[in-house]
């Protein structure tokens, strides 16, 4: 388990009561614990819009959760399984980009798929629950794969640090134990290999400086809070051996849609030969889509998240407005980064090449819909 | 005139009691219009260590007054020879990346150069007004040249939006009017030419987003501001006609020194074989240095630039803080494009590829030291 301050923490659990799912409020963090509780699918639509919860696989965690919520606030209804099936809809329209939502969703619906009202809840309960134990597992295992390469270049600088730059928070937070572009730094860390990680800071919410900056600290792992502006001249000046991050939706082509300005930290490594890795369980992999860069939806936030930002003022949270205010502001959340700019794949299954063919010799199982 | 709300403005100019020096403090923009004295060189120095005043040309600008400024307080002293050389050696290391300061300090002390104590402060103002005048009609220039490029882009569209993409500030308020990058969009604008702008919000000073967005918005120039991160989705759209960014040195073989960022924008531009210039008056190319990565010192400035964001709240100009107080953060305030990224100089004489040969061929006056 990921510690905080000596505790054992995840970013989503199941309370004691058995009925209410318990989350972190990312939103105040680092400056504030606070633990939200979501009782009602409005409560997860909520969490996950606003970003209580947030990063791919907690996304999909949370929303498989919030199917057992479905199931259970549709007992007693005039007709049960219509509710449970209009909230799932709703729960999966909830963001567009991540594809772990449908996916997490469509997982328990599947798997509660027939069974009576009541059956339908605990069925519900445990699916939720399971998704979350392999989602650990599936990033302890990237962990494993990744700690492969980060140790590689170690011993190619025999010993001294290795530089990992990071943007956005593809961390514990972001999944459920060890992250996924994180997972090889923690697993480098626990076996003694010297690293220290460049903590892109992410704007406009601020998801490097305020929760991968936060997370590595707790944990005790050297790190440097930069400006989403300087990874290029880091990587220009020797200072970078390697980029890794997350992905909210990879196609099985080998296009990355992740949090916006990675594509742009993609262009620079290749620019300098710094390698550039995705981690991601299997669970983020569209098996549909062939084109990221046509087909991936793109979600567009409120402007507000950039005209203003949120920080710490004499010990309460507070927002500034950093613009004019007559001046409007544009919030794509998310780019794409082509898979020619991708070294490779760290999933649970092992270390892949960014393409199609590559992607499928580790998931034979799975088939996109251009195979059939 | 640049004007804001009705009045002529500039961000320097000499109070009529021919001895102050006034700035706008460009800190406080754009939530408050202050006007800071500067009669001391340590007030020279202040307020271009702590960007009361930046932008190259703006720097020079001030640097030159400051030569004025330390030939006014040298009267009486023992030795004010001496104590005039001192302050000028003391401007010209206020800061490292713009070759703006130590051209603006060394051509007023060479024009003042074996003139008596009196006659040193009147020709020492004369020759900084001079400069002032000179890079006004400088970026003018600038912008005619510029102008051209945005016609023909708006041509090919047959008269739809020319979307520009800027990062930082070089407007007039780091120049002296019209701007360097900017220059083209005003002038642009004056015909009436449809265009819209993109502004980087310009982590971690926020120039974009307090300072370009406040300027054009006073100017009524259409503009959206968005994070340092999305420059390259919008590219990838199809959403950028051309970018234009300013420069603090610019080697006389195009290697461009410019605001931490600017690399990053240059990749994507050249990926999606968007235009990428850079607008400059010749006071800021270096006519010594060839090799823009190896030889242009880059400035690293304070961590806590980074670690806290200042705005408005209710009613007053507050910084919060973003990240966990025990992160450190690293602030480059610079990178080097190289000239291989760079589609064309627009300068006061005219456009040119970022080659020596074709900067020598506007300037054939010049001669770097690797030609002599």
């Amino acid at each position: 388990m990921m510690k905080v301050d000596g505790k054992d923490m995840r970013p989503i659990w199941l309370h004691e009561d058995g009925q209410t799912v318990q989350v972190i409020d990312q939103r105040r963090l680092p400056h504030a614990l606070v633990v939200l509780d979501l009782k009602k699918v409005d409560e997860v639509i909520m969490a996950i819009q606003e970003m209580v919860v947030r990063g791919a696989p907690l996304i999909g965690v949370t929303a498989a959760y919030g199917v057992f919520i479905a199931a259970l606030n549709a007992l007693g209804r005039s007709d049960p399984a219509a509710f449970f099936n209009q909230e799932c809809d709703r729960i999966k329209a909830a963001r567009p980009t991540a594809i772990n939502l449908i996916w997490g969703v469509e997982r328990v619906a599947a798997a509660v798929n027939g069974l009576d009202d009541v059956s339908r809840i605990e069925t519900a309960r445990d699916e939720a629950g399971r998704i979350a134990e392999e989602e650990a597992e599936n990033c302890r295992l990237i962990g494993e794969h990744g700690l492969v390469i980060v140790e590689d270049i170690s011993k190619q600088k025999a010993g001294r640090t290795v530089n990992i730059l990071t943007h956005c928070n593809a961390g514990w937070l972001a999944c459920i134990e060890y992250g996924t572009a994180t997972a090889p730094m923690y697993a480098a860390f626990e076996r003694g290999v010297d690293i220290h990680i460049w903590v892109d800071e992410t704007r406009p919410l601020n998801q490097g400086a305020r929760l991968t900056a936060w997370e590595l600290g707790k944990h005790g792992i050297d790190h440097t809070i930069v400006t989403d502006n300087a990874g290029g001249h880091l990587m220009q000046h020797g200072m970078v051996d390697l980029v890794i991050v997350g992905t909210d939706r990879t196609t099985h082509t080998g296009d990355v849609a992740n949090k916006i300005g990675t594509y742009l930290k993609a262009l620079a490594a290749h620019d300098n030969q710094v390698p550039f890795y995705v981690a991601l369980p299997s669970s983020t992999f569209d098996w549909e889509l062939k084109d990221g860069l046509a087909d991936i939806p793109i979600e567009e936030r409120d402007p507000d998240e950039i005209r203003y930002v949120q920080g710490l003022y004499q010990g309460q949270v507070k927002k500034v407005m950093i613009s004019p205010e007559a001046s409007r502001a544009a919030n794509h959340a998310f780019d794409v980064t082509p898979a020619r700019l991708v070294t490779g794949f760290i999933t649970e299954r092992g270390v892949c090449k960014a393409n199609q063919a590559a992607i499928q010799g580790l998931f034979p199982e799975k088939t996109g819909s251009d195979n059939i």
